[in-house]
């Protein structure tokens, strides 16, 4: 697939900005688990997803990470150019959570068009307001969700990722995603597993009751 | 104070532009405790804050609220005008802090400028990237700070914008701003006490020992 049909306002530029973006587009391939971004010293450029899946998340000073959204193909972001934005002040860190393919758009190259195309800089408020949207909607779940609620919506969220019932997961893992720790993970899956929603094995989380784990996670 | 004065990228609009905002920015006064706008449905326009305050948070399904920023001289409100960008999916809540001056710009007139200004465009992206790193900000203050050093710091910065040791405010308002209940500050306020750190009595907070909170607050 061309650099053209993944960029969404690729028929908004002008043959000159075109040609700069077919000229300084990098195509990269990262393995499962590269860390492509990391803190506010990067600024490798604009991601765009070919195919894969990123993960967005902040660590904290002592090592604990949550995750903040996740990128899947065709998406953007926006934060691995953070330096083109003076007004961007946190870390944020990217890694690929599966093999992913991804065209990079280096920094200087996309200011100069943010400063040139009026479609590019108000295409870039549209992403920026997205991620702001999945942010705000993480403030709502870590203030007002119970855990088992969180969980229970992760799992699903995780099994509709993978295509499957079996998630390949630590418990170490989930609490990273979520931001807790893993004996707070372990102990409420435990008790998943005693209400008959999950099995759990060494390194895996099986879904037994779908049905049962969305009314939770809804409630 | 003429509205040219407070916009800041007026030099870098046209004349036509500069026009039109003169032509349709509004002067309005909001006594504090004004709910001047309230979730997606609502889209007065762009604030513009000329003096006072104002407070942006959200409102959970059973009325529970958290601060997400504060607005002051000079800055801006954007999602106010949430409805010039379709990829702005949350509800927010913006009250009148304190008496407020500020100026207003239509929607229509608005998004009308970032079409046609790359100038504003890149400002608007510039406004959105503060918020959201505020908002990152507190992020990392629910997901890693424990409540004692997050309401100490809650403390410190409220003296500061109402330049008094005695602060004016309810256990409940404080929750509020927190996201917590009334109870759980209460509590804290008491420990705080019998530490030194501030003398409570109906109504009021009294800071009594601004290094001891500081450096609870930073730890």
């Amino acid at each position: 697939m061309e650099f053209e049909h993944l960029f969404p306002i690729w028929d908004k530029l002008t043959v000159s900005e075109q040609k700069l973006l077919n000229q300084y587009a990098l195509r990269r391939t990262a393995v499962k688990g590269t860390l492509l971004h990391s803190g506010s010293d990067d600024c490798l450029g604009l991601f765009i997803i070919h195919t894969g899946q990123l993960r967005a998340f902040i660590l904290s000073q002592e090592g604990k990470e949550v995750t903040i959204y996740r990128l899947f193909e065709g998406d953007i972001c926006l934060f691995s150019a953070s330096c083109t934005m003076q007004s961007i002040q946190f870390d944020i860190s990217i890694e690929a959570e599966k093999d992913t393919e991804l065209w990079i758009i280096p920094p200087d190259v996309y200011k100069k068009l943010m400063d040139s195309s009026i479609a590019v800089a108000n295409y870039t408020n549209q992403i920026m307001a997205s991620r702001f949207s999945e942010v705000m909607w993480l403030i709502e779940q870590i203030m007002w969700k119970s855990f088992d609620k969180r969980l229970a919506g992760f799992l699903l969220e995780e099994s509709v990722l993978e295509e499957s019932e079996l998630l390949k997961i630590t418990h170490e893992r989930i609490a990273a995603h979520m931001g807790t720790a893993r004996e707070v993970v372990t102990r409420m899956l435990r008790y998943f597993q005693s209400e008959g929603m999950v099995v759990l094995s060494r390194g895996t989380v099986q879904i037994k009751n779908r049905k049962k784990l969305q009314m939770l996670s809804e409630q």
